[in-house]
């Protein structure tokens, strides 16, 4: 009894597909969806709206590989950004972090994940080597690691800075340490050590 | 720097939108947004088409009062269901919850609200003369008040209670009592008076 319709396909499909997005479980799908049909005017027409232009213009940079509405993307033609630096991330959404951190006027290159040979992803899976032609084609001074400090980032680093060697470029990671606002207490021994490696003039 | 715009308006808006819904903040929305990105063709067009058939479709039943692309529902024209028992309830979310629980093959009445009289909400902002017109109708032998056990919602029940008085309509509500799966120690001290008041033969 408890799968009856209480209302048409057309609303299960849209709870069904809400359900999908991360942070989302269907009990929170279907409030979800209830508040989208309740603010029709206010919610649902505009976010259908959105996903439709979305859709239509949405593509991956065929300079950095971050997703955007122009090619290239606003990053990579932005011309207040620095040129000679470029920050290596694996995802885009590692990107989008760094860029609400403001840190570096700087452009990006998204590797599209990480070497990982146990689930068959090698080096022609990820975007190396456009990263080393674009360093080839000259003007970049700065190679940013900012993979994450992952057994599989690091290898994936690693990989990528033996790659570069012999091309005129510095290459550096982010630094290790206490995160800002942490607690020694609650913090590992691995970054504790890094963090009392690295220390700083006060 | 750090709202600097990382990709174009439109990816920024359905950000925005994303965030608006229930369970999804600023930084989750951000995480939808790219996760529908990435799986366009399975998930962001496919939900870009369901919201536009919701748009379209999706009304307000006007014997019940629930959400549906029917009207009259689906609830309301399943001829299945037993058509003597209305549930009263106060949103459409608490129509879904008791379909789920599958409890009774019953049609519903959707109140759309609890009186409140310190918000400005009187007997003429709900469903109530609607529901009365139902029962004056004949046919009707039970009417369950399944609002919320809330000041709000036994307030509108006991209004509601008032109202069908001389009608030839069973009133009835549902149990009070310690949720299956729920420990005593945990509980409040009403409920448990409440369930040790209504006792059963074991």
């Amino acid at each position: 009894m408890s799968n009856r319709a209480v209302a048409g396909p057309e609303i299960e499909k849209l709870i069904q597909l809400l359900a999908k997005l991360p942070g989302l479980g269907p009990r929170s799908a279907r409030r979800a969806a209830l508040h989208l049909i309740k603010k029709k005017d206010q919610l649902l027409i505009p976010l259908a709206r959105a996903m439709g232009v979305a859709v239509d213009s949405i593509g991956v940079c065929s300079t950095c590989g971050t997703v955007d509405t122009t090619d290239p993307c606003t990053i990579c033609s932005d011309p207040r950004r620095d040129t000679g630096t470029i920050v290596v991330v694996e995802d885009v959404a590692d990107l989008w972090a760094l860029e609400r951190a403001g840190a570096l006027n700087c452009r990006y290159h998204v590797l599209g994940g990480t070497l990982s040979p146990l689930d068959g992803i090698g080096p022609d899976d990820l975007t190396i080597t456009a990263l080393l032609e674009r360093v080839a084609a000259g003007g970049i001074r700065e190679i940013v690691l900012a993979v994450n400090a992952t057994v599989e980032g690091q290898t994936t680093a690693h990989y990528i800075t033996d790659r570069l060697r012999g091309l005129d470029v510095s290459v550096t990671r982010l630094a290790h340490g206490v995160p800002v606002g942490g607690e020694l207490d609650y913090l590992d021994e691995g970054t504790l050590a890094q963090a009392m490696k690295a220390r700083t003039q006060f």
